[in-house]
């Protein structure tokens, strides 16, 4: 949402920790020394198999646009210690104020169906530049994409019929809405209520009207009719601000009048009651009342797993509505997406991979730089290989599970793409802006790809995704002499 | 985050329904009827007894900017019905791009603490700009009262200790993390690790390193060197990269270098693991090592229950790190507010009130002009009144729960409050901005003097609440009025 809303550059967007590391890296004389980071989650979100790429249009512009402002390094310039004394000192505020980006950057396509581990975006470059970029690239990245998962999940539950994304009044905040209307579209809804979305992202935009409408009238047969006069061709009457029933026979007498001026209702609304039960004895009354096509569109709390039960009992409902539980992922409002240092340049040019430990292996990170080799088979996704670049692939081509060592497998020499791609080099921007209407359809095209038992809500198939065999040996020797010098410290406690 | 950093003004950020309704109410020429509507939520967040009001000012700002502008006009312009004919006629785009806002607003203060069914905010104007407003000012007022509330909560499992509020990078969008830093502040939390949140409100920011620098030396004790070297009045050192108490121990020769440099180390950071055992055994190491002023800091997805949990185990944690629960308010990741038409103005200038019914007693709407009478004793709160500011308080003095009706209390004379205060009169704004200092000032004091028992998480004592017995009364015979015209309705269905 960046250069269509924001005012000043955002350099400040930032941890705190993130500009006092970069303060030391600084006064060592390490600024401008070379490293690689990975953006990544380390598992899809909702317990779900698979995410889907999106907010990277908006952390390029986010780049673009990044500079220190005076009033920025006189604002830093102005935070003490715990002695009182100021953090930082000028010439290292002159310097921020001096800096350009200089980091390339490699990234995951928008609308990438993309699973644990694999990273969405490396960063290599000056590692205070990297630094400075890690909160907000994981504030950009982590909140599209799991929109634009939660929003896939649902259209899965929706099969075919259209979603309408209604989540503004509950977003958290202005982006947070504007962001939601845009990575749910990619996800697979078709619209949004949200008019400042439909007008900076050209999203399809939906509405009629509300409870308010209908009681701000004596009678809702006087609100219906009032309404299909003054906007013919928009009807969706909202049939249950008094009785829902009696609100859709209301709507029909209504849509009778329309056809004959030359109109057609389009359909009706439920928001309250119980879903099922209301849109099967709603589908009766219209279709007796001669409006087999109009259509049924339901609002109230929907999610995935609501939307699935309610085609499961057999609801006539044709259009979700869908508000709270998609713009804010209300079952899981974040995805854990991370930022982990992965190699460091040395003095002789030569990059050295790091690991960060940690007891569960799921949190052992991946050093090198890395890149991501999806696999195809008839267009198919079988199975994604996560190698180092400055290395390549393994002739052995086998991929070894990151979480579970004991799972290998060998993929057939068949047509395969790099996922990462250039998007800034040199802090300059390369991958052209995307249409979202581009991005959408990446998305839609390889959610179809990807089996169905993988978009399954309950306990999904997982899809392979596993560590090139080098880099797995690699990897597996650095945690093994990691863990034998923590060892010796500790024989040796000097 | 209106004025500091959004470029235009934002009046399409508003579901199209609001549009498409003001375009009907244009149509029948009534526009400028002038109508009542209330923004209140039906029952506190978290299954909480209290809310912590937040967010007016961001509304404010909101509506002094409010007007449409030629782009947004021509993209209405744009926009077409199930007939492909334009949705709105140029005579309603013309009369949008005229609009400047009349209303008058009432609002509660920011920091207040508010309870079900009372509003939070009072909008008294035209019926087309009172529609208009209903989504922006929904999302800008749920959100961070939202947030403010569940940094109140934290705050209480918290006790005297610092709360840090680190959510910027699982923050719903940038200004999701803006407004949450805003309002966790407002709400209880000491400081934050978001560094523009910090230069825009004047918060207190805090922040020292991560695991990305220790990483980044070949060994954690001289990452921890080099740290103090760089900044000897900010360390808390990062202790959980390889070996949990294998880093406080190397903390501790570090703090020793340091004091005998003249500083003082300020603690140490953990982030992984069970934070009720390393604290006690990490607080050992350093009061034997003579650092028994040292703070532990704690991280790693906190909230007021894993927070009381930790202290009654007794853990040494002085200083709490909490980001994606706050941030995110991650168990209820929206507050349900809403925002309903109470009353309108009929042509011979009355007040018609106004009830939407529901099969759900909480549902069921207050009509009328509404405002909130706070009865105290000895400077604590007792007990709330709702009531119609047209008609005035009951002599009788009773208020009547509003989902109870069986429940009736007796407020004795005393000292009394009302909460909806002028904030914009006839569109301009009356209220004056107030610093975020008197914000929190207000909240954490009106925490203070509520009985503990109303703070409790668990099945939380219920704070009286009632409705004016006359504005009781007059809801009573207009549900039964409504229901026996339904009655009618069905035994006559013309």
């Amino acid at each position: 949402m960046l250069n269509e809303l924001y005012q000043p550059p955002l350099a400040l967007l930032t941890d705190l920790y993130q500009l006092t590391m970069a303060y030391g890296y600084w006064k060592l004389g390490r600024a401008d020394q070379h490293a690689v980071f990975h953006l990544f989650f380390r598992k899809p979100p909702f317990r779900g198999g698979y995410a889907v790429a999106a907010g990277l249009e908006q952390a390029l512009q986010y780049l673009e646009r990044f500079r220190f402002e005076q009033s920025d390094l006189d604002y830093l310039g102005s935070l003490t210690g715990n002695d009182g004394a100021p953090l930082f000192e000028q010439a290292f505020l002159d310097y921020l104020g001096q800096t350009k980006l200089s980091v390339d950057v490699d990234a995951v396509q928008e609308g990438t169906v993309t699973f644990g581990q694999e990273p969405l975006l490396r960063v290599r470059g000056p590692i205070l530049q990297c630094q400075l970029l890690e909160t907000p690239l994981l504030n950009l990245i982590n909140f599209q994409t799991l929109i634009a998962t939660k929003s896939a999940r649902i259209a899965t539950a929706a099969g075919d019929d259209p979603i309408l994304e209604f989540g503004l009044r509950r977003a958290q905040g202005i982006d947070g809405a504007l962001s939601a209307s845009r990575a749910a579209y990619i996800g697979g809804s078709t619209a949004t209520s949200n008019v400042l979305a439909g007008k900076m992202f050209g999203i399809p935009v939906k509405g009629t009207h509300a409870h308010s409408w209908v009681m701000s009238f004596d009678t809702e047969a006087e609100a219906f009719a009032q309404y299909a006069a003054a906007m013919p061709n928009n009807c969706v009457f909202l049939v249950d601000t008094y009785d829902t029933l009696d609100g859709v026979r209301q709507a029909c007498k209504v849509g009778k009048k329309l056809r004959e001026q030359g109109h057609e209702m389009v359909g009706i609304r439920l928001d309250s009651g119980d879903l099922a039960y209301l849109s099967i004895e709603a589908r009766k009354i219209l279709d007796e009342a001669g409006f087999p096509k109009a259509a049924i569109v339901a609002s109230n709390d929907l999610d995935e797993h609501i939307i699935e039960n309610l085609k499961s009992q057999g609801s006539q409902i044709a259009i979700w509505g869908v508000g709270t539980k998609l713009a804010t992922a209300f079952d899981q409002p974040a995805l854990g997406g991370v930022y982990k240092l992965a190699a460091i340049q040395q003095a002789d040019g030569t990059w050295q991979p790091k690991v960060k430990l940690s007891e569960q292996a799921i949190k052992t990170s991946i050093p090198g730089t890395l890149q991501v080799r999806r696999y195809m088979e008839d267009g198919r996704m079988v199975g994604d290989m996560i190698y180092d670049e400055q290395v390549g692939v393994d002739p052995r081509r086998v991929i070894v599970d990151s979480k579970d060592a004991t799972r290998r497998k060998r993929l057939a020499e068949t047509t395969s793409v790099e996922l990462l791609r250039p998007a800034m080099q040199g802090g300059k921007r390369v991958a052209m802006a995307e249409s979202l209407k581009d991005i959408r359809e990446r998305a839609q095209r390889q959610l179809a790809s990807l089996h169905p038992t993988i978009r399954r809500f309950m306990n999904p198939h997982e899809y392979p995704v596993g560590l090139d065999i080098g880099l797995h040996e690699l990897r597996d020797n650095m945690i093994h002499e990691a863990r034998q010098a923590r060892w010796q410290a500790e024989e040796d406690p000097s």
